[in-house]
């Protein structure tokens, strides 16, 4: 039996209604809600399993007070105001840990030494896990507000010291503002045609 | 109204039972599938929405023997027999768009001689929409087989000659062959505490 396509409901709740949002409601998310997004996100699939996607979530005041100064000036007031705000890091160490997470062969190999690869393999499949993340908080009834507008060093050496964990994009969590004055217009896509081809 | 959690089967389908596939069933994939697909994906988020992957479906024979070479060893013969495998290729010119994807503001000139942003953005953003690709497929029922293994360089002198479109990952498209024989046992994902922080 080939699985259905999901209802209108949850298609327009994972990709055709959800908006990157600019306002939260004071409305908290708890610890409970992070461990539900976690453990849909980390199915999605990576390069032989390498899952080199690190996450801090910015929940405490402090932590916000340590994140603040890193934002870029648009994002700044706003993200101050998310319930929580998740920093996706890339660990470049994540071949570490293939022995585990890859056991029936020995692909760390394949990467000690490998700068250029280890570089790539990263940054892609981290970056594959923060969409994962994107849908995946989506399909708890979270909204997400992904940013890139942050002093990459700064959040590095406030968050990530001492490892080779590097910041790779931020995600606002919580729940928009339902005021439509507070959300731009939808921007277009582009078409199929200027997008993709058939071969 | 906050907005629900997706009903178990729909997390299962998309996230906890969902596997990338090794073996496809000698059934289509057709051409409004692919239509339907690319309108889900579309809509996810992207820096600045400037939205920078290029897809090309290879579907016919003759574009899957022009594939053919570039694939590893290890997934050869099994993409071949995939109904369809989708290039998903960065556009390093993408803020050539963003006029149009981006009206309200010149961000086109954000980019234009900065190499190293150019890099960076379309490089995090058409992986992000590869991650809402693969999660796309799945939500119309298709099973999805990403891989990196392949040949960039091959791949984009048979596909992107002449553009600034480069090849990023491939993903097979397809229904998976049910038989339990085929696939790995699931390999195993980092705890919670392992990938994750909570400050």
């Amino acid at each position: 039996m080939p699985l259905p396509i999901l209802s209108d409901s949850a298609l327009d709740q994972l990709f055709r209604h959800a908006r990157t949002q600019n306002a939260w409601q004071d409305k908290p998310v708890g610890e409970a809600q992070l461990h539900a997004l976690y453990d849909l996100m980390k199915w999605g699939p990576t390069s032989a399993n390498c899952s080199p996607a690190r996450i801090v979530f910015v929940k405490s005041d402090a932590a916000k007070r340590k994140l603040e100064p890193a934002l870029s000036d648009g994002n700044r007031a706003k993200t101050m105001k998310a319930p929580v705000t998740a920093i996706i890091g890339t660990d470049y160490a994540f071949y570490e840990k293939l022995p585990y997470l890859f056991p029936h062969t020995d692909a760390k190999s394949w990467f000690e030494g490998n700068e250029k690869l280890i570089e790539t393999t990263a940054f892609r499949n981290a970056t594959l896990q923060g969409g994962y993340f994107i849908l995946a908080a989506r399909s708890i009834g979270l909204d997400a507000g992904p940013m890139s507008g942050f002093d990459n060093a700064m959040v590095d050496a406030a968050f990530f010291a001492g490892t080779k964990i590097r910041s790779n994009f931020i995600v606002a969590l919580g729940y928009g503002d339902p005021d439509p004055k507070v959300l731009f217009p939808r921007s277009p896509r582009l078409a199929f045609d200027e997008a993709c081809r058939i071969e």
